[in-house]
C-alpha cells in the first residue's frame, strides 16, 4: 500500500568515529555530523494556480549516536516554516536559516560541519546573540530564481523580548557559470547597548578540475571585533571530492589584539551514490593569546592550546 | 520513488503576525495559531473485514514561530489513540479531545483560535481542571455515522493520581439539514473535594447565504458559577468567509459577581484554495470587576482592564 | 497525491487496561505495552548495487495513554542508526538494541513487555548498568543472513564518560527446521571498579501445534549473583495464540541468598488480522527475603511480597 499524503519525508543520518585532542586531552568519540546535520523533515508544496504556491516545512535535528534531539531543546530546531512563493519571490515566516548563515556554509569546502569546518573559528564575541545560524520568528523575503543569476534574501526577526534573538539581516549574490559570489550582513540585539554586528562575502570559481573559494566573516561587538579570511578547494578525485581549507581568525579592540588562531583542514568524501557517502577529515588549529577556539568539544577549549581532531564517518539521506 | 507505507503523513502550519493590547501594554508577535492549530500527524486505518476497522493516531502540536512543541511538553499533545470501529459505532483508547471541546469549537465562529476565539472568555474557575479541551487515558464511545443525524460520544478517563485529570463527560447531537443542535456535559475531578462541572450546548442554522449559531457554555466550582452565552455569524463573501461572533461571560458565587466580560470579534478567512488560506481578525474585550480575561497572551491580563488584538496569518494544510 | 520520499513510515500502538496488585496496593490503569512497545518509526534503504546496500532509521517510543515520548527524554529512544550492509553483513552505528537483549525476547512467550514477560524478574543488581536493552553510541556488526542457519552480532559501546553506558556484547545463534538456539553475553563498565556481567541463552522447538522454550539470564555484578530460569510455551489455538511461562530467579551472594522469585503467566492474543489484535494477560508473581519484584509498576514493588496483574488490550501495527 502507498501512503495516502502529499507530504515528503526526508532525512540523513550521520555519523562518524572522532578523536579531538585540545591542550593534550584526547577524547574519542561517535559524532553526529562530520559531513552534514542528521534531520528528519517534513515539507508541502501546493500549487494554487497562478504561478502561486503555498509550503509548509518541519525539520528535526538528530542526533543519532545516542537518539536525542538538538541541545535547544527545540523540536523543529532545523525549520518550521509556512510560505507563499510566485514570480514575486516567497515571502516566508518562522523559524529559520538566517541570511548571515549561508555564506559559511557555501563558501567553505567543509559546510559549517565537522572537524574541518570555518566554523570552528566564528564567534559571536561573548555578545549572546544566538543567531549566527538560525532566528526564531522570522519574516523572510525570497527573490525569485529567474533573475538571471542574481538571488538573495532579508530576513527580519523581531526578539519578542528574548536578548540575542532579535535579527535583521539580508545577502544578495550572483551566479553565473563558474563564478558564485555573495555579500550578506545581520545586526542582533543583545542584553546590552551594543548590537552584534556580522558581514560576510565569499567568491568561488569552478574550473572543473578544482573549484577554488574565498571567505571573509567579520564580526563586531562594541569595541571587540574579529575578521575571518578563510581559503577553500575543492576538487574531484576518483569517486570522491578532495577538501581542504585554511582560515586566520584576526581579534582585535577591547584587549583581545593577541587573540588570534589559524586552522588547516583537509579531507575526503568517497560517494557511495548520490546519497549515501563515507568521509574522512583531518584538521590542526593552533591559538594564540587568550583564544580558546577547538575543532570540535568535548575537550573544552584551551587558551593558546593547539587543537587538533580526527574523522571518518558514514552519511545517508533520504 | 514512494512510500512504503500504509500510513498517512497529514499537518497544518499557521502563522500570524499578531498585536495584543490589554491593560495599556501592547505586545506584538508572531503567534502560531489564529485560524488552526499547527500540528503534524500520522494515522493508519486498517480494514478488518465484516464491516470492522482498527485505527491509529498520533498527532503533535508545533509552535512553528520558534519551532517548539506545545507547552505542556507532551510530544503527542494533540492526540494518541488507537481505536476499533463497526457498525456499532467507535471504541477508542488513548490521549483524545474530551466531548466538552466539541462545542466550543463547532458553535464558534472562530473554533477556540486567535484573538477573536470565544474560547478567551472560557474559564476552569481555579479548579486545576486540566479537562478543557483533551483527557489522558481516556476511554471513549462514539455513536457510529448512520443514525440519521444523531450523533454522540462518551468518555471516561481516570485521573491515575494527577489532580484534574479525572474526567468522564458525554455530548449528543442532531444534524439534519441546516439545522445542527448539540448538548454536552461532564464532571472533573480536583484536588478539593468539589468536582469542575461543565455543560454547554449549541445550535447552529445555516442558512446558505449566512449561518447563525449561538453557543451556551456554564461552568461551576464550588460555590463559584460563569454562564458564557454567544452569538456567531458567518457568511461566504467572494472566495472567502466572513466571521463575526459577540459573547458575554457572566461571573457569580463566592463574591465573583462583579467580575463579568464582554468580547466582540471580526474576521474574514480569503481561501487561496482548500487547503491554503490567508485570514484577518479583530476583537475587542471589556473586563468588569475582578475579571482579567485577554484576547491573547501575552501581554498578561489585568483586572477590570480592557483587551483588544488584531493578526493576520497563513494557513497551510497537508 | 502520492508522497514524494523514499522513506518507509511505520509505527505500532498499543494500549491496554492494566490492574496490578503488590503488597495488598491495587493500581487500576491505562497502560502502553501489554503486547508489543507503541512506537513511531522512519526507515530507508538504498541500493547502492554489487549487493551494497545504505540504510538509516529512527524510531520513537511513544506513550499513547498520556501522549508523551519514553521517560529517557530521548525523543528516539528505541532506535536511531544508520548502516552500510552486504555480502559480509551489516557495519550499523548509533543507538541500538544491544545482542544480550534478544535472548531475552526471543525465548519469552510474552516477548519482555506486560504484566507475563520474564524480563519483570531482570535486574542489573544496583550496578546501575544502562544497558539491559539499548546502547547509545553503539558500533555494531552483524553476520549476514546466508548462512545455513547459523546468525549473530557484536557490538561495542564506548560509555563517553557515563557508567552505566560502556558496553561490549555478542550473540551467536543457530535457526534450523523447528529449532532454535542462541547464546549472548555482555560486560558493562559502572561507577564501581566492577563490571555488570550478562549472560543468556536460549532454545526453542516448534512443533506446529506447539512451541516449547526455555531461557537462562544470570547476572553478576561484583559479589551479587541472580540466575533466571524461564520455561515458556506457545500454542496456535483458534485464529489465535496461547501463552504461558514460568520464570524462577535466584540471587546469591553479598547477603541476598533469600532473595529469590517466582512468576507464572497465563495470555492469549486474539488476531483480528497480521497488523491487529487484541490481548489479554495474567500473571502471578511471589518475592521471598528481601526480593521486590513487581509483574508492573505502579505501585511500587514490596520486599517479600505477592504481585498479580492482569491487563487486556488492542494493538495496532501500521
Amino acid at each position: 500500500a502507498q501512503a495516502q499524503s502529499q507530504v515528503t519525508v526526508f532525512g540523513i543520518l550521520d555519523l562518524s568515529l572522532k578523536s579531538v585532542t585540545t591542550g593534550g586531552v584526547t577524547v574519542n568519540q561517535m559524532a553526529n555530523e562530520g559531513m552534514l546535520n542528521s534531520r528528519l523533515g517534513f515539507k508541502s508544496e501546493e500549487d494554487l494556480g497562478g504561478g502561486l504556491k503555498a509550503g509548509a516545512w518541519l525539520e528535526t535535528a538528530v542526533n543519532p549516536d545516542t537518539g536525542t534531539i538538538n541541545a535547544s531543546g527545540k523540536l523543529w530546531h532545523r525549520r518550521s516554516t509556512v510560505s507563499l512563493s510566485g514570480g514575486f519571490g516567497e515571502l516566508r515566516l518562522g523559524r529559520d536559516l538566517d541570511p548571515t548563515f549561508y555564506n559559511l556554509s557555501v563558501f567553505d569546502p567543509f559546510g559549517t560541519l565537522g572537524v574541518g569546518a570555518g566554523f570552528n573559528l566564528t564567534t559571536n564575541l561573548g555578545s549572546g546573540a544566538a543567531t549566527l545560524l538560525r532566528a526564531d520568528n522570522a519574516v523572510s523575503y525570497i527573490l525569485p530564481a529567474d533573475l538571471g543569476g542574481l538571488y538573495g534574501q532579508i530576513q527580519l526577526a523581531p526578539g519578542e523580548g528574548v536578548p540575542g534573538n532579535r535579527y535583521g539581516g539580508a545577502r544578495v549574490g550572483y551566479l553565473k557559470g563558474p563564478w558564485n559570489v555573495a555579500l550578506a550582513f545581520a545586526n542582533t540585539g543583545t542584553a546590552t547597548a551594543d548590537d552584534f554586528k556580522l558581514v560576510n562575502a565569499g567568491v568561488s570559481y569552478d574550473a572543473g578540475f578544482a573549484k577554488l573559494m574565498v571567505l571573509f566573516n567579520g564580526a563586531r561587538y562594541g569595541a571587540k571585533r574579529q575578521n575571518n579570511w578563510e581559503l577553500g578547494f575543492t576538487a574531484p578525485m576518483g569517486v570522491g571530492l578532495l577538501r581542504a581549507s585554511y582560515q586566520r581568525a584576526d581579534a582585535s579592540g577591547a584587549g583581545t589584539d593577541a587573540n588570534d588562531a589559524e586552522q588547516i583542514a583537509l579531507g575526503y568524501v568517497y560517494s557511495l551514490s548520490k546519497r549515501t557517502s563515507l568521509y574522512g577529515t583531518w584538521s590542526h588549529m593552533t591559538n594564540k593569546g587568550a583564544a580558546s577556539f577547538k575543532v570540535g568539544s568535548p575537550p573544552n577549549g584551551v587558551a593558546g592550546a593547539t587543537s587538533r581532531g580526527v574523522e571518518a564517518g558514514i552519511m545517508h539521506a533520504f
